[in-house]
């Protein structure tokens, strides 16, 4: 299987690319790093981005940024940082991968627990994580040929020990749990599903 | 109390503005018609606009456009237009408006059942509705002063007929339930809820 990570150098995407490995073709990628490039906020990267890579089997996205900061101080200009790169431009891979991806073959995308368990500066992360999530439910009903569209929502990772104090009374994930999310996203056969991870 | 109706002559809009006129002093936008126009992709707009309006105590919104379309030939283009326009138009009444509403004022914006339950051509307004209920639970947990923040999620209504043929199966709901979510919003003292209304 020809499996495409987006996000691979990132805190999961490290991890996941070796869980994911075996005997699979493995092509990673990133905004600077990996073996391709792509910027996931403009569309001209991302068609770039296919043509290099070619056709493919699974493509996972591990990608995209939030704006976290206070509610009070916050300007549409933030806002629309996030819902440019991780809602709009992991949306986007799959609006556009659609056409590169083979018969059978999967998109998993990555939201997270603020969708429904808010916190304090978290209200554009908030907002992406559901978009993405009923993104993958939406998109399951519409793609052709077999493919597939799942959605990965992890809660605040044990690895990243960084964002704890912002998340108070949350209990960590281990990363274990969270790469499986992606297995049986990539290697099951369900679709239009949140695999909530916490 | 001061009501401020944004989309006040669109469907919902006629409805709910007289269903929640009685005593109150009611101030009805939109983007060509009402009593103060408001472009809400615009920061500068909604600026000028709260600046006319002055302080209020509740502010609807019954606005915002997503795109339908098919999937396969969908763009970024075309997903932005909803992204810009009833989800972060709709965010940006909020994070200007916290300036401007009363202490205990509230805010109610509107998603849409498309959220949970998608329709064929549907995956903009899936996402958008899902971010919207996300952004109104997750604000409400730093709006100060009192200030309350819902969302409205209708399905689709008696009075949209021109809609049913791409709601297969769902079960119009009736406009008196609709308005009745959002006399609950402003009047009642809930925050941070999603309004079913199907």
């Amino acid at each position: 299987m020809k499996i495409v990570i987006v996000g691979a150098s990132g805190t999961i995407g490290k991890k996941l690319t070796e869980a994911v490995r075996g005997e699979n073709e493995i092509v990673t990628a990133g905004s600077k790093s990996g073996d391709v490039q792509v910027d996931i906020t403009s569309t001209e990267s991302i068609e770039a981005f296919y043509k290099q890579v070619g056709n493919f089997d699974a493509l996972i996205s591990v990608t995209g940024n939030g704006y976290m900061g206070p509610f009070k101080s916050m300007t549409a200009k933030d806002f629309n940082i996030g819902l440019q790169s991780k809602l709009l431009g992991q949306i986007n891979l799959v609006l556009i991968g659609q056409h590169y991806v083979n018969p059978k073959g999967s998109f998993t995308l990555t939201s997270g627990i603020l969708s429904i368990d808010p916190i304090i500066m978290g209200s554009n992360l908030s907002t992406i994580n559901a978009g993405i999530d009923a993104f993958a439910r939406s998109a399951s009903i519409e793609l052709e040929n077999g493919v597939r569209i799942n959605a990965v929502s992890p809660g605040v990772i044990e690895d990243s020990p960084g964002y704890f104090p912002y998340f108070p009374g949350h209990i960590p994930v281990t990363m274990e749990k969270v790469t499986n999310a992606y297995i049986k996203s990539v290697f099951g056969a369900l679709t239009g599903q949140v695999f909530e991870v916490w």
